[in-house]
């Protein structure tokens, strides 16, 4: 629901709105439109009345919002959100940033010399797995904290912030510490309990699109972290489960102007995980950015033959800085009249 | 891998074997056919040499398992397993039960009433939402520990044992003291933290299969629980997610024959939330038996349409009670010859 | 549209009505119930007239029908829909009918000895293609217009009416004077022309459901077949695709009650193409027949190791003996109060 | 199959080769490398002896093609394939091509509107519906023959050459003679009878991709036509059925570079069947040129609003214009170094 306020609403008046609305339990954002001031409620609406609402005459109407989402929606929101991220990277609303490394932090020569390379090439932040989320139980599980400190390493000597996938709620303070974006996966989109915690730290995050899960479903979720009010989300396209198996996922690219349009958020694609095939990657980076992405997380790694996880989906460096250089050829192309 | 000992392996040889073994990081597992004994090794065997294996007087031969699943696997346990819960009930092995009850608890009267119905008609275990997850953070979430104790209540007054959904690791301790079988939703089918923890428990698990996983990554899945080597799991089909829009999700029976074939695990089917409808059940319910299920897991609601969940796909006990005759004359007539 | 007739209404009047809208080039359709008389129309109703049709004294009033389908809804004919076949044979409305045999007709030794078989087991149909749909154009393609003879043969022998597939127009007047039971494959299910063509010949169809298709895009198909106004269609669930690769095609057993709720047509289920399987056969027939289905198309070989085509999903004569036993066992306890 | 010759081998021992080939059923292709002679067999091989072949003296080695589609496939034919259309217009091996106007032919007035605009902006062909395969039998399926001669008209004004849909193999004189692309929708990919027919006329095919089928299955169905030797084959990507709703199907643009990788045939993307709204026409025809499409189908009419076939998915003239602007822009970034 939202409550479009007139333009003569007294601060005051605003105020004591906002708090009797809290009072029922309903989360509230301010809105404001280029001359337009209005508060967005999210929560169980059921039991607040639009006609009692209209009474206030500050009040200029009230407008029903059917989407399931909430925060996330153009209409909480109508412009789009920048996210910041230390070290002065920004995602959203023209703001273009490429995350680049390795699926698992193997050794620190290896994740050194990716971030090294990487930066280099223009990327503006680094990833690497510390824990992973394996299908399996044996298949190798990252590195762990140590896999954490050998990343940090990496962000001191390049001055790259760091992306990386928190699995549960066991290492919150590490996360909220040492990690620049925090990565939910894929397969944790919906573990509540997890977007919960998360939303509490006041940082961003990249909040990955499950496997089969609905646009609308994304969306609630990161409603879920943004409900919390502190943490910033960026979206990520990252494949979907289809019939098709030419593919390891479906990389549903409509996605990107369908999230941009319903959404404020930042939208990254992930052509790594959405192929699976370190040759898809490259058009498909392409691909993804005429399609409107606001960024990019692609797999480098230096011996991908060798690599410890999903080798077969990642470029070498070299390739890489030849994507980076037609990126930014293609980007220039499409902001031009 | 599979190592299969001749008859003459001395308990000494096969104990120091197993230590070997479990010295490189595997889980050793005991296999024992009519006249054969073997060695279950799960986890990274690359580094075993089956010739070395084989220079063991005492073995027989080694054999490779293909499945990227293991300890839930009918190679490493060719016997289907029985899973005992407290209060006498046994499910698998030929041994059938039903559990029964609302998606959420909502009051002590409505726990109360629907347990004492459910029991009535034969239902072996109660089971009971407290804590929900939904795909909306401003959907109805559960009555969270306070339905716990209302669902205890209801196991005291009617001695059915209780399932109920555990959401995060935050109250394992709980879990593990009052709830007699503690159910992982579909939504959490791949939170490995969440599966190895409850893994540790030594309590039955019931397992929902993710909506859109492999029937291999539930078992994958399984094996996250399993390898912890304390709890028993019993795995549940409750529908994949398909391009039909005519049901809430496409319920999986052949799913059902596929599980008992790969696995030795009790396999039991939850036609309400494969269906999403309340008039589907009845059918749904039969044909799961008739394909094999081990079990069922019903919601029955004593005010469906009053219901704060899922009212939509909830039976009533008077229904639930037809039903219950109906299963019992059906599994009579496949038993016979 | 459904325009409900008051008891009053007198034969001229509704014939009347009846060229009235057929002139509008709708088509029009007879609906007794039990003491009600109505017409439905379907067709682009859009310039028809509600308030028109009320102002007639004999019409009590007039009902829109939001499905896309028509014919085959039972808002059209609440009735249950039986299927005469040829030599006795009836399908739906309580009669249930299983047919029975190979994927190809490869000789007249193979199909007279399965029909033979098949028909001692209790079988009433035998199906057999002569044209088959291959994916790829250098397999194995049916023996055509001769396998059409061989099938003539065992029908001759045995008595058995006939099935089997049309993939073109070219031969509808063969397929009009030999066929019982003109199969519509998956691949064709939105072959239109065909579907309009086969509906003018006045022979029962077995319509398969697509394996991409949903259920309401089934009922339409239907549709093209009755608006032709002369054969009889059954429907066939046989599987749709999903993700899930341990199946052949993902059988949607839900469909069966969805669909007998939506239409009067008879449901059958192919638990061979559905599965894939030979060993998951006999399990998925059990639970298609407790779902509710008026029949079962199976695929029966005497050298399942050695056929032509699909010997993977062919169960032996002597396991569908056995399946038909078990069968009739179980129609009977679900038939008894 | 494929056998490579050695350089010194005989035009007169090749064409006995090829001749005892074909004298065993299978189909002989040419294919001719830079400096190597080879055969490609397309049919049942398994009759034919490697070993027998290597025997003659002019075969340097024999290579089995383990893919099932052989004449479509890279190894049968190394380079891009060129299709030429009547017009002087060329897809694929570099040439790339849009495909624009209304889904359904309206009227004259409509259709030379719109085809004088699409030319204007850049269209190379006009696309036309005369005959509409319509999942609702009662929904409007065209004008049939009328609409064709209307897009002859149109063609003759603006000089660009046609494609349309044929649905039945009735007039295949007609689009033999009048049509200049025979378009072979999605419903009937798998429609083998018309898939030969069609394959016979020596003409170009648009083949679209079925919403279930998988890459390898549209490439067998181009086998089927290209199996006749006469036909050439444009493939077209149009979306895939998936569980996401957002969008009318899920555009798979990963198919386009497995295509380029797996076939020598042009590959062309339909953004606005894929999507199914208009307003993410825009950024994926753009994504899929990116991508590396040899071309585009998109919807364009004059009124949308007033379309009586998918209005909610064609663009206006005017934004069409806006869009070849933009791509010519982008393909000459794509090609620069």
């Amino acid at each position: 629901m939202i409550i479009i306020l007139k333009e003569s609403a007294a601060p005051a008046q605003i105020e004591e709105l906002r708090k009797n609305m809290e009072s029922r339990g309903l989360v509230v954002q301010d809105i404001r439109g280029e001359s337009k001031y209005m508060l967005g409620l999210a929560g169980d609406t059921s039991g607040v009345s639009e006609e009692g609402l209209q009474r206030f005459d500050f009040v200029d109407r009230v407008m029903k919002v059917s989407e399931p989402y909430k925060l996330s929606g153009r209409h909480f929101h109508p412009e789009d959100s920048v996210v910041e991220i230390p070290g002065g990277v920004r995602i959203g609303g023209g703001n273009f940033a490429v995350i680049a490394g390795p699926c698992s932090i193997e050794s620190e020569e290896q994740i050194l010399s990716i971030a090294k390379d990487v930066k280099r090439s223009g990327a503006s932040l680094l990833r690497g797995g510390a824990f992973k989320p394996r299908s399996s139980p044996y298949a190798f599980q990252g590195l762990g904290l140590d896999g954490l400190e050998l990343l940090k390493i990496a962000k001191e000597k390049t001055g790259l912030p760091i992306v990386t996938e928190i699995m549960s709620t066991d290492y919150l303070d590490i996360f909220e510490s040492d990690v620049d974006v925090i990565q939910i996966g894929a397969r944790n989109m919906q573990n509540f309990s997890l977007l919960r915690e998360v939303g509490k730290l006041g940082k961003p995050v990249l909040l990955k699109r499950g496997p089969s899960s609905t646009i609308e479903e994304l969306l609630m979720a990161a409603d879920y972290i943004l409900v919390e009010g502190k943490s910033s989300v960026i979206l990520c396209e990252r494949g979907i489960r289809t019939f098709e198996t030419a593919t390891r996922n479906t990389l549903d690219l409509s996605a990107v102007p369908v999230l941009r349009k319903k959404s404020h958020l930042p939208v990254v694609v992930d052509p790594s995980h959405g192929t699976g095939y370190w040759d898809l990657v490259f058009p498909m980076a392409l691909a993804s950015v005429a399609a409107g992405a606001d960024g990019l997380i692609i797999e480098v790694h230096n011996q991908p033959e060798r690599a410890l996880c999903d080798g077969q989906q990642s470029i070498t460096p070299a390739l890489f800085d030849k994507l980076m250089h037609k990126l930014s050829a293609l980007r220039e192309t499409l902001q031009s009249a």
